[in-house]
Formats: C-alpha cells, structure tokens, sequence
C-alpha cells in the first residue's frame, strides 16, 4: 500500500510506493531495453489494465483495436485509489494514506515515440483526452488536485518509448502548484492584477525571451528558468483552468505545442523533456488570481549535488539566449 | 557574468552562468567521453587553474606533482567572486550579480573514480579539506553559506570522472538548508530542543531505518526519503558545524562514510550518487538548533515530470526496506 510521508524536518511530502519497483524498466539497473512487445501498441490492448477512456471508431469494442487514443490506469501506479487504512501518525512521524489515481494516455495506436511527430489533430485529442480525464476526475471530491504530466526519452525518466502521458489525481495540492498560488496570491493582494497576466504583458513588450504567439497563447522562455531552454506556453488572457477550453482553443494550443517542440527538436541534438500543467486546483477561490500553462523542460543535463543540496538550480543558458535560437528555427508545421 | 534570477511567482533563486556551457563534457550533448588529458591527475596541473589549497609533501612546489589532495578553482565556475555589477531590478524582475567562490577539490592524484576506493586516510584528508575551505571561505563577510557536494558518475552529473568533489561559497543561504532552519527553529521553539537530535534518538530506538552507528555518528536512511537508498550521516550529539571537528571526529566520519558507500556499492549493480554537507549557515544564530549531517543520494531514477511539475517525490524504495538491505551488507573495510 502506497503511503505518503511527510519529511519531518522541511514538511515535503513524499510518495513511498513499493509497487514502481516492479515494473519491468523501473530504471533501478539503468536498462534503456524495451519490452518485445510494447504495451501500448495497437493489438496488444491485453497489456494494460482495462480501458478508462478511448478515443475509437463506432464499430470497435472497449479494450480492442479500432482506437485513436486510450487512457488506462498505470499498471504499476504510484497512488492507488481504494484504501483499507486510515491517515496514520507513524509515533514521532506523519504519513497518509496513498490514495489518488494514476492513469496513462496512450497517444497514438501506432509505435510513435515523439510527441512533436504527433500531427495536429491527435495532438488535438491528446488535450481533450487532458480536459475528459481532469473534468471526470474532479468531479470525485476525495481530490484535490489533477497533474497532468509526461516524461519522454530515457534522461527525462520514460521507462517506456511509445508516447504517453500520466494524468494523477492527488488528495492535495502539490507544494510547487501550492507555491506558485501562493506567490500569485501576494501579487494578487497589492496589485488586484493577475501576476501571469502581468508578466506575459510584460514579455510581449519586451520581447527577448519570447519564442512565438498564436492568437490565443504566447509561447516564452521563462525569466528565471531551472533548466537549458525550457519553454513555458500560457494563454494570453486571463485563465485559471486548462480543462475548460473549447476545442477551438485545443487545436490552436496544439498548434502551439507542436511548433514549440519542433522547433526544441531542430536545435538540440537530443530532445528528453518533460512536460507539465499547472491548472487551479479543482476547488477553492484561486482562480482571480491563478493562470494556467504548461512548462516544457528539455533534459540536457542532470540535476546534480548542487541543486539537491541548495534547492536552486544552476543554468548555463540564459533564456533570452534559448528564445533567440528557438526564434530563428521557425518550424515549417 | 553569471547572474542570480528570482523566478518572479515562486520566488525561486536559479544561476544564470553562460560560462558553464563552456565545459568540454557539459552534457547538452549527452556525451560521456572522458578528456584525452585528465585535468585531475598528478603531473597535468597546469589544466587546472592555480591551486588555493594542496597536501603535499615539504619538498615539492605549487602545482607541481608530489601532492595528495589539492583544491584548485573551478575552471568552468557557476559564480565569480568579483563583479563590476551591482544588484540590479530587471525592469518588473529581480537579479543579483552573480558572486560566490566555486572550487574543485581533487581527491587522489591517481585516477580513482570512486570515492569508496579511496583509503581511510585519504578520504579523512577529503573531509579536513572542506573544514579548511569552509573555514578560510566563512571569514570572508561576503558569504553567508558554503555548501559542500560531489557527483559521481555521469548519472549523477559528473562530466569528469577523477574523484572529486566541489565547494561553493553563497552569498546568501540556499532554500533547502533554509527550509531546514525554519523547520528545526519552529521546533525548538516548541520544544527547546533540536529537532534532529530528536530524530536520532527515535532512530536509535526503532532501528527499523538504521543502518550503523560509530561512537559518534549514525547512518540512517531517512523517513520520507526523495530517492530509493538515501542515507544520511548525522552526528549523535548535538554540533550544528561540520567545520569545528577534530582530527580525530573526521578520522571516524571517514570510516562512517566510505562503509556506507561500500554497502551501497555491493547493494546496487551502478552507484552514481551525489552527496552533501548540510552545516550551520557562517554567521546567525542557528546553532542551538540546527545539526549539520551529509545526504548522500544514489541516482537511480531520473526525477521526472511528477518530480518537476509536484515538487513532491516518488520514491518506490521504503527506507525501512533500504535500511535492512544497507544492515546486511556490512561492509569489512
């Protein structure tokens, strides 16, 4: 049974969850192998657990192929959603019970191992597969909290090549969405302004670490960024919630994603990234001030003794430096 | 000139430092290739700039063979320890000139890439090296924290493989040991007492997480660790600063530590770890409470999009499991 423990000295929060350990490229021995047969190709659907959500033609059944795009639970889940115990003080320590859901989107029926190859309709269907999931998932009120996620290429922590994401519903908010609320909050209270809104204002004008805008979304390398060209997407009017989007507003924000990626791919020779979204959490009075988007963070490096050790982050390339290079590789989409 | 960034909403510190991509082996490549010159070895000191600290024996000269450990600058450094600028506001942002001292500290000069195959008097050398820094840095009013790590192996960071370990002077206190102070202050407050003493003594009498004790010191793998197999070394009675030891507590620190590195090397098939020294920040009145301890933390898995997105951690390694593997691998050093 998964737990989470509760750091009694800085109050960080982690998930210890012996099931991980089992899957089969749990990264324990640093093996890159892939199984012989992939879990998530079309075909082989009897490899994951049955089917939350898909995407399918009319005519083909649950759990079968005739599917464009599937979501089912995470076979080796960090948090499983039924629990017998209780939250439970540990004598001198806090732990809880490791409840929540983890789930994965399967993003293509074929063998695709690049979110950037995906065209833009299935990328299209990957958001609104987003949108589904978080909308079904909040809508149970033991959480508070849908992260959506995806890790690509070995460096940045994919067991398995096939393009994915994970979707997680957490009883909390996690500490960096409950920071950033935080800090917007602040913003909020002395300036009755929305701190997002303020700085996409501020690096539309100025310029620098602008990437791209679409209509709708502006696409910036972020003041401060921990990592070598990571990339932030917002929405360039205020919004606090990613899963309340037209689809209109998907298939331009698609578009966005997959001009941002392309362009990631023709600068860097290798492209691990992970992928975040920071959406307000499922309930609470943070939406005035709260601003969703996505952050890409390309892994070109390994964070190391210095950042474990001071929390901060030491990054080689400024991001007016990575926004000019993305700048000049204009994808041809 | 490298620059410290606040990130504008979490308030986050990150380095800006252009001159670190400069490094041969700096990893936006992935490449793991080792210089054809080992800038580490004995007889190629004039790869390294000139040396601040060295062991080395009556008859041989400065950066010259005839030594066992030297610390030299870091060649590529994160921070600078001059500046021509001021701190300054970024318009609507926050940045600092980016000062502090970054130095190397060469372990051995033959070409050992383990710091576990490094005998008990040259690993104690190691450790009366960093006193010597952290206490020549720490008279200098400008920094108010030396933080001392190492990476090893690639996994871990390192682009060089030569044992080796760094030191950076702060000019301010890293959030992690910030957020340990605030932690252990809180408790004091409440309870007049430190607040790792406490978790020593619980340790010490549940056992389930311990792993050793010397006379003075405790190996333990902590409640609510970050990585599968994180450990650390605390002293067992109250000391706030790791630079105020005696030869002697470093002689049976050293012991400690390459015991526990020789139990996690047999236990795990790669050990690619970081470590680092969590010591009182130079001045303030932090010593009543604060207890300095080393974290060491094998790099098994990569934090991934969950790590990055969450701020929390999924750890598949209970460390009470860790532990009684760690207990059964005593090691006969």
């Amino acid at each position: 049974m998964p737990e989470f423990r509760k750091d009694p000295v800085t109050g960080r929060w982690v998930i210890i969850s012996s099931q991980r350990a089992k899957r089969p490229q749990a990264g324990l021995g640093h093996s890159s192998a892939q199984p012989e047969v992939c879990p998530f190709c079309a075909g082989n659907e009897r490899e994951t657990p049955p089917e939350v959500l898909a995407y399918r033609n009319d005519k083909s059944r649950p759990d079968r192929p005739g599917w464009s795009l599937r979501v089912v639970p995470n076979k080796y889940p960090a948090l499983v959603a039924q629990s017998g115990e209780a939250d439970c003080t540990d004598g001198f320590y806090e732990a809880r019970a490791g409840v929540g859901v983890h789930e994965v989107v399967i993003e293509s029926p074929e063998h695709v191992i690049s979110t950037g190859s995906l065209d833009e309709r299935q990328l299209t269907a990957v958001l609104r597969a987003y949108r589904d999931r978080m909308l079904r998932l909040g809508s149970d009120k033991r959480w508070r909290y849908i992260l959506v996620y995806k890790n690509e290429g070995r460096e940045a922590g994919a067991t398995l090549e096939h393009v994915h994401s994970q979707v997680m519903a957490l009883p909390h908010v996690p500490k960096e969405v409950a920071d950033e609320i935080d800090g917007a909050r602040r913003y909020y209270q002395q300036s009755s302004r929305c701190l997002y809104c303020t700085i996409v204002e501020n690096e539309r004008s100025e310029r620098t670490r602008l990437v791209s805008e679409s209509e709708r979304f502006i696409v910036l390398c972020p003041y401060a960024p921990r990592f070598p060209f990571e990339t932030w997407i917002l929405p360039k009017t205020h919004e606090a919630v990613f899963e309340r989007g037209s689809d209109d507003e998907y298939a331009e924000f698609s578009r966005c994603l997959r001009d941002t990626l392309k362009r990631l791919h023709r600068g860097l020779e290798k492209l691990p990234f992970n992928y975040v979204i920071h959406s307000a959490p499922v309930s609470g009075n943070t939406r005035r001030y709260y601003h969703w988007h996505m952050e890409i963070m390309p892994k070109l490096s390994q964070a190391a003794g210095f950042e474990w050790g001071s929390g901060s982050f030491i990054n080689p390339i400024a991001p007016e430096e990575a926004a000019r290079l993305l700048r000049g590789l204009a994808s041809s989409v």
